[in-house]
Order: structure tokens, then C-alpha cells, then sequence
């Protein structure tokens, strides 16, 4: 059988994973202390800022152990902080990883969740430069803090945006939430995991290398990832720049799979690119001559990004018109992800 | 009734929260950024590097509501994690908090929460930047991620202890292990809660004062905080100095109340001096011609912070040997506090 936590202790855990990162990690620059004393240290960059965000997955809440691998899991934690610290167009740097861990979970579940959060910090060459481990009972949690640097004064804030101005979407939202539905609705087909709905809820992306772009390019006004849904996160950035919306659902990049299954599952496409879905895609705006620009640096990325004009910024505060193929107007509420729902 | 987290939402408890730390807060220097973006952003001080430290107190594993109010878990939190950044002669600045939640929690209980992690915040000038709140189910945790700074190559790491330098250790670690079996065995003494070593327990204190004034002078060799406790940290600082330590009991700081505590509850003195116990004192290594001006460093702190010399290190690496009063030794071993310990 194989080992568990429980069989190795704390400190035997701890010197597993300083292997593991020794060996399969890279090692950020500037770190002037990494894992092994009462705190990480590191140089700061003169002319840049430090960015920091923390975001955390809890067992039941966030995911179900069996229907996510712990390499997938890894990734997701350390996804979600990514684009966070990608929707400011800044650079992740420095990793703190905290888990409540089950003592019997098995090492080489723990070996892939850390593989899993390097396979999205090397490319980077950002690293994990320390953390905590504690034991809880029911549900296993991660919390992952993220530092990362943007040039001074270069930082996207939600507040930025102006009345005039496009507001362009990366990549396609919803296709997490369609992904996740699939799963659900077929747990005993073992393709099920295969399906491009599918890998994109259980891999999503992060938008890092577009944000940083779009931060450096100066064209940019404002931007935001939607880790609460495309409508939450305008929500947001538009309370924060006193202004409102308009959207044009005939210009949604909304793919024939998504419509497909969309049909399928008995749901409208649309609520699925509006609502929640963790696709991790950026909200950006821009003044109209900057749009084609914009969308050229986004093409310019290997991998390419598509980026889709949705929208234009309008002078009413928070208001959310959508406009439908038959011009029709109908006022949105910005509703988000809510961790902990109004109960009335 | 008053009213919890279900009622207001995510959002309004968001809202809650950074009003009552506009109203109660301070803002620390060279933040760009605070709550309410992406990312939260500072302005690092040139010449100065970057300490980071996460540490999570987990319910029914650190703490048991019920024991202990919301303020002094906030006060715990917060302290765990400024002992860590002037155990490096550091000094606090930025705070992230991570807070997982059950729905009918109180308001009023997050808000005590909020002022506990103030109370020990704000004497610094140091804030809460940023967090992270979602919904747990059966066990709350609290995880916070600290920043401090620290001037360029004066950090104070776990490793410069030398052969023939003396062991210095503030205040009189084991009372807050005693107090919390004295809370144990008193469930229902409502006067527990005031007596000294009860109180050592539930409102520890940290020494980061005293650490950023040793790392100043330019006196001390090594520096560790006894998370794990006096001998278990002792333990790692010995490993990563690669060296060894000889330990006089007789001139342990153990003050009546805990020998006479200690006597009540059936154990050694020693055993609460030497074992796991939330207090947070610095174990400091220097010159032995050093010890004095480094005493006289904690003196002249408000309130003054006694340091006594309880032993010196010794070439032979990782071996730690008690001399008892009658002058016989016994080789002790650093056993710390394990989170996961063997089950064998």
C-alpha cells in the first residue's frame, strides 16, 4: 500500500516536498530565502511594485475529491492566483502554499498537487517559496498566497474605465460551467474527461501573458479577470469606475460545442457565458481607436488569444443593458459569485 | 438576534469588513493598492528585503470556540505570524487574510475577529491589504499571510550559531502550555481565564520588538521563534547551524506560579519549559562577550523583555545535553511539535 502522511510526519513531509521542489521546480529570481526558517525573503525589484493576492480551493466547496485529480487541483489553486495577479498586468513571482491536509492522504497525491502547482508557476520561472501544513479533520483546504511585480505605476485597476470606451473579452466564457454541468450529468462515462467543455472546467486557463501585454502596451484603461463570471466581474468593474454598460449578445463568442451542449444540458447558452464559470478570461477596456490594437496583441501571444468586442462603457452608473440580435434592450443585474448566498 | 453571514451575503460582508477597518485600521506606508482589486499592491522600500510568512489556525485542531472569544483567536492569528517576521529582525507591514467560514456565523463575531488581528496590527502602522473569504463546512480556519521588511542583509537566519556562543531565550517559555491544561482541568471555573498562566495561553505575546532590535545591533548570530517549542526549535537551529547545544536547567526562567501549577496538574517544570507551548519567545545565539549588550537590548524595550542565558552551543552537531543541577548530563532529543506526528 501506499504511504500516507501519517507515516512520515510533518517534519518527513516537509522534507519531501523541499525534494520534490529542489528537483522538479525552478528557483525565482531574487530570492535571498526560500523554505526552512521562520520566514521567505526576497529582493524586491527598484521600479517595480509588489503585487500580492491569496485565493484558497476548500474540499466540498470548491471541489470533489474523485472527480479532480490532485495534479488538476494544484493547477486550479495556482491558476485562480495566476490570473489575479495577471489581471493587474503584473508577473507571478513567489508562491506561499498553506494546506489543512487528512493524515491519511496518501504522498503521492501531495507529489502531484505541488506538480500540479508547478506546472503553471515554471513557465514563469516563479517558485514556492514557503507555506504551512496543518492537519484538519473533514475537509482538506489550499491556500495559495501569490506575489508577483509590475512595473510602477503600469498596474490595471477595475476603476479605470470611461464612457466611450469597448470593452473586449478574452477567450470564451462559460465553457467551464457547461464543463462542469457534463461532468455532473454523466458520472460513469469515462470519456466524459476527454470532452473540450470538460477539460476546460477541469484545466482552465489563466490570461497572465495577456494581462502583463496589455499592462506594458498603455492602451489599455481598466481590466479584470472574471473568476465570479463575466457578469459579476463587469459588475464590479463598472461600480468601481462610476459607469455603466451596454452589450451586444450577437457579438458573444459563443462556440457551436457550448451551444450544443448548451441545448442539451436545457439551458440558454447565454446564461452560461454571463454567469458563474471559472474560465479565469479578462475583462478589458480600451478607448476605441486602441481596440484593433489590442486585439493584435493578444493574436501576438503563443498561444494566440482572441479577443471579442462585447460592448461599449455608457455614462449611467452600474446599469447593464444587454442588446439583443433584434436590437430589443433588456437591463442586466450584475450578479457574482456569491460564497455565501443571501437567504431570505 | 444578531445577525450572520447568510444574511448580508459575500459582498456585504466584504463591505462590513473594510469599514470596520477604515474606521478601526490604520494604513500602513507605501500601499498602492488595499482591498477591493484583483491584487492587492505596495511600494517596497529601496535597500530593504521582503519577508513573507503564512501560518493557519485551524478549528477544533488549534482551537476550540468556546475556549477562546473571536478577539483573542484574532490576536493568536495575527501573533503567530509577527513572531515569525521578527524572529528574522523584521517588522510587519502588510496582512492577508484567508478565512474560511460557516454561514451562521455572527457578525459581531467576525468583527471581534477583525479587532483582535488590529490590536496587534496596528502598533506596527502595519494593515490588512487584501484576503479571502469562502464558506466551510465543519471546521473554520483562519490563514494569514504576513509581509514584513527588513534592511538589506540584516536578516537574522536559524543558521549562524557558532561553537562557544551562548543560548539566550526572552521571557519564560512553558506558561502558555501550562495555562491551557489548567483551562482543561477548570472547565467550569469561570475565574480560569484570569489567572497569569491562562492568560499567557489565550493572549500570547510575540517578541518582534526585541528581534528587530537584535538584528539592528549587529550582536547575534542566529535567532528562532519556539513555535514548535524551546526544544524542538532549538532542534532546527542547531540542524541548520550544524552544530550541537549544552543546556543548564538550573538557570531556566521558570517563574513559582508554573512550578506550583506544574505540581497541581502532576508534571515537571521542565517538561512545559522544554515542550510544545504557544509562546512565541526568541531563542538568540551571540558571542559570548555580546550577551550582555544583547540582555540590555531587551531591557530597554517598553514593556523591557528579560533574557536569560540558559546554555551555549557545542561542536557536535545535532546532540543537545541537559546538565542538571547535581552537574550530570542527559542527552536530550529535539522532538518539536508535529502536526502529523508517526503513527507507527
Amino acid at each position: 500500500m501506499s504511504k500516507r502522511i501519517k507515516d512520515i510526519g510533518e517534519f518527513g513531509l516537509i522534507r519531501r516536498i523541499r525534494e520534490l521542489l529542489d528537483r522538479e521546480g525552478v528557483v525565482a529570481p531574487r530570492v535571498t530565502l526560500g523554505i526552512g526558517d521562520d520566514t521567505a525573503a526576497f529582493l524586491p525589484r527598484s521600479g517595480f511594485e509588489v503585487l500580492v493576492t491569496c485565493d484558497s480551493l476548500v474540499e466540498g466547496r470548491h471541489f470533489l475529491p474523485g472527480w479532480i485529480t490532485f495534479k488538476e487541483l494544484g493547477r486550479r489553486a495556482m491558476v485562480q492566483n495566476i490570473s489575479d495577479i495577471g489581471a493587474m498586468g503584473g508577473r507571478p513571482l513567489y508562491a506561499l502554499v498553506s494546506l489543512g491536509l487528512k493524515d491519511d492522504l496518501a504522498l503521492e497525491d501531495i507529489d502531484d498537487l505541488y506538480r500540479g502547482f508547478l506546472m503553471e508557476l515554471n513557465p514563469f520561472r516563479a517558485s514556492i517559496i514557503g507555506g504551512n501544513l496543518t492537519r484538519c479533520g473533514a475537509e482538506m483546504f489550499i491556500d495559495v498566497t501569490l506575489i508577483g511585480e509590475v512595473e510602477e505605476g503600469k498596474a490595471l485597476h477595475r476603476s479605470g474605465a470611461a464612457k466611450g470606451e469597448v470593452i473586449l473579452i478574452s477567450g470564451c466564457p462559460g465553457r467551464s460551467a457547461a464543463g462542469l454541468e457534463l461532468l455532473l450529468h454523466h458520472p460513469d462515462d469515462p470519456r466524459i474527461k476527454e470532452h473540450p467543455l470538460v477539460r476546460a472546467y477541469l484545466t482552465p486557463n489563466h490570461q497572465a501573458r495577456l494581462g502583463e501585454a496589455a499592462a506594458r502596451s498603455g492602451w489599455v484603461s481598466s481590466m479584470i479577470d472574471i473568476s465570479d463570471g463575466f457578469l459579476g466581474d463587469l459588475g464590479h468593474l463598472l461600480t468601481e469606475s462610476g459607469v455603466g454598460a451596454k452589450l451586444f449578445s450577437e457579438k458573444f463568442p459563443i462556440g457551436k460545442d457550448l451551444k450544443k451542449e448548451a441545448e442539451g444540458l436545457g439551458k440558454a447558452p447565454l446564461d452560461f457565458f454571463l454567469g458563474p464559470s471559472d474560465d479565469y478570461e479578462l475583462i478589458i477596456t480600451c478607448p476605441p481607436n486602441n481596440a484593433v490594437k489590442v486585439q493584435a496583441l493578444g493574436a501576438a501571444l503563443d498561444p494566440p488569444v482572441l479577443l471579442t468586442m462585447v460592448g461599449e462603457i455608457i455614462d449611467r452608473p452600474g446599469e447593464i443593458i444587454l442588446v439583443a440580435e433584434n436590437k430589443s434592450e433588456l437591463p442586466l443585474s450584475p450578479k457574482g459569485w456569491d460564497h455565501f448566498p443571501l437567504r431570505k
